[in-house]
């Protein structure tokens, strides 16, 4: 079996808090984090197949890019985003955004030969979040 | 389901030995590994669980970093790995070290909704190793 | 002449605008980046002298770990940059973010064998600004 | 279990091409990959196993990166990929490539306590692919 | 005075050979470097200059960033570089490289605040080149 | 003017002290560092020349590999540095490190058109030191 991965990057700000909680619940739950802040993110979408083949690809990762592009990355890249519709009554911790971006992606990178495996991202170089909705 | 990675960082030396060994079969065996020499160590520790609904974490991964250090990091950080305790009798490969990592956490790392999933250990950016205890 | 470099990281969010544009203007020259987002900063302070004979450093790179969170990280890690105290009236570009470091380090970075040499700050992996105070 | 991984590296420049259909055919097919060029590989091959209670070593990494250098990066650094004996018939996309590694390794890195388990292959940094021909 | 700098990437392919000398002499002379392969480069633009007190900019680093990929990335990447426009007659090392992109952006970077101030090239992530043209 | 760069790497273990202190002296002056403890150091030595008219290299990157694994990687890898003859009645410290090794390659790396111009050594990803001999 191959697995194909393609990495994307976008800026964003985001407040982590619980809309049911008071401020100064979200204050002790959420620490600095609900402060308004930002990272850049690197978001690592994984397709699980086979090869093609005619072309030898899983999937042309230049056609993955403009998926990930439309889907994700312009909706996202400097935004805040607990203000856009994708995390609308959703609070964007990473685990979360990887839950929200594999729901965006699944139906769109299903073939017949390959499907959704995995999405990851980074929120800094030390935290990550992989989301496998198959599992 | 989702998993969640923390990486810490240390510096620390050792020597790869057999007590078990003579000198020469030692220096046979681990070559110039059997010198005193050192590393900059990458610790990535990956907890596998569902998110919380109240906070939207698998868990918060400040709480991860702070128990890696108080567990691992302060344990091994500018320390001779040898001399130890929690390297007593043990030879200190990669392989040796992310099992002792993991018994040291999986106890601490079990929550109703998550538990520890693996340890990955890098010695340099070249060589690592990753150990599951539960497969 | 011998260079020692420290290396700090830290997660903010920022508005691009000029106070005195206006909401079209602001939107005209700064595009995207006149929107919340945010960014995981890394920040490199470079001092420049000789290494003292007794020690072997220039600097004491734990001391200079210390002085960068008190001066710095700790006033702006996890921080919306346009609402605190170190960028009144200060558009926080990367340009004028290296720029207001520079200024807060310089006298406490001045010793009788080193001075504070420059300041590098990277937005992203692809945008950084050096800043050299004294040229 | 135990995965231990290696990290190699090599330069080699290829086309994207399938040799039973047209240029023009080709071109449509694999757009820009369909010209001349290259890329600065990056292949992570993995064994899993046990460690042996002597060494303490699932495989000792020094005998694995001779391995790799002799089946695999000696055949193909500052190489062109399409015509040297490895790619005979093949088209040098990432995913066969990862295939033709595999098949060159999993016999030799065959031992008592461990096996080949996944060869990964960068093109770019943003570009991934693994396979796990056990699977 | 400031410095800002923008990474971009590319992918070609180039031999290494001085076209007035014999095949054996080019052998000799570039060893491995004289076949046919590739890399990935990434090639970092440095601008010096004065913020500008309007924007708190050098230069607009998405400004720099189109004309980067209008000048050198649109004519590099995915190509055979002995064979294009830019390199007619220049035997392509990464010193000249260096060189010839630098004579393509001095004049188009150059405003009233900020200048072109160095190219560097990265072959691979262990081998640079910087020109600084007007040293 | 033309600076190449050259990166390796070792990974070796020290201790920090001056013999002409006492114990308590040391631990005092450096602190954790005055442990046994190791690092995985990076090495960036930068030539300053031409570019030769023939080759168009400053100087050919492999033989600059081999002249610093002869002078410096093959001394210092998997060693203890305070016990090796580099090193003799001198404190490794980063900064001690880089004026060695830069009066180790000055003469050696000295060309009609080209000369040694910078020891770059990373103790850490965080901590580095650039020393030039001749400013």
């Amino acid at each position: 079996m191959l697995y194909i991965t393609r990495r994307e990057h976008f800026s964003a700000s985001h407040t982590l808090k619980n809309d049911s909680l008071s401020e100064s619940e979200n204050e002790q739950l959420f620490g600095k984090c609900n402060s308004f802040h930002g990272h850049n993110y690197y978001l690592e979408i994984t397709i699980k197949g086979e090869a093609d083949p005619k072309s030898g690809y899983v999937m042309d990762l230049k056609n993955l890019k403009e998926i990930l592009h439309e889907k994700i990355v312009n909706k996202v890249d400097h935004k805040y985003l607990n203000e856009i519709e994708l995390f609308k009554d959703i609070n964007p911790t990473t685990e979360n955004m990887a839950v929200v971006f594999w729901n965006e992606l699944k139906d769109v990178l299903k073939g017949e030969l390959y499907e959704l495996y995995a999405v990851k991202l980074f929120e800094t170089e030390k935290n990550s979040v992989i989301y496998k909705g198959n599992e």
